[in-house]
């Protein structure tokens, strides 16, 4: 007999518009203030992994394999809700983000803006990559 | 000579990794709330175009064309700041939103939460969509 949890997911699954690389995209937003921290991607059974564990989990389309966010670095993403977009090919994940979002150390990816003169960095990292990275 | 405007612009796209079909990711979210509204493509034509006249204009996959957000429904997107990922294969849309941004008639194309007992409307349309795409 499967699981209320596993059918649960297959209710979602069966409604997301994977691309034909098998993907959907995924955006990231902290749950309390809003800041949207990251667009990555996910395939179906990164998204399953997600619901399941409530971490989340993408799918590296560089590495060609699943990326548990925050495996290496330790900055985690718990999944606090997941919404799907009105034709299913974008989620919105609600989350808890332990640290930074970004591999530069900053919170959120999106630190460059466009300004009259150009683009603009308009955060500074809050850690240093490379004690994110330290093996 | 060209003007400064333009100039800028081309500082943002030469930034952006557009993808083989030269579109980028282009997540809309209400400047002063922090909703995130919807998530669409743009190419470089619907960039520039949206930077140089603060109306956001996107490319629609399905009508191989621009998409000027709100041309039919009146819902327009002004454009209140541009910002880029780190690795420039997304762009957040700061904007003030007239209206509603889904063709639902809903505020939020995300209006479809994965809860224990499976996929939940949170949202209700706030205009019918007859209404909104009434010629």
């Amino acid at each position: 007999m499967r699981s209320q949890v596993a059918d649960d997911i297959d209710a979602v699954l069966k409604e997301v518009a994977f691309n034909a690389d098998g993907l959907v995209a995924a955006i990231a937003q902290q749950h309390d203030t809003g800041e949207v921290l990251m667009m990555a991607w996910m395939n179906a059974e990164a998204l399953a992994e997600t619901l399941a564990t409530r971490r989340v989990c993408y799918f590296s389309r560089s590495r060609g394999k699943l990326w548990r966010k925050g495996e290496s670095s330790g900055q985690t993403q718990r999944l606090v809700d997941l919404r799907l977009d009105c034709d299913g090919d974008a989620l919105l994940l609600l989350v808890d983000q332990t640290g930074v979002a970004c591999h530069t150390g900053r919170r959120s990816c999106f630190y460059r803006a466009a300004r009259p003169e150009g683009l603009v960095e308009i955060a500074a990292p809050e850690v240093s990559p490379d004690a994110l990275y330290r093996s």
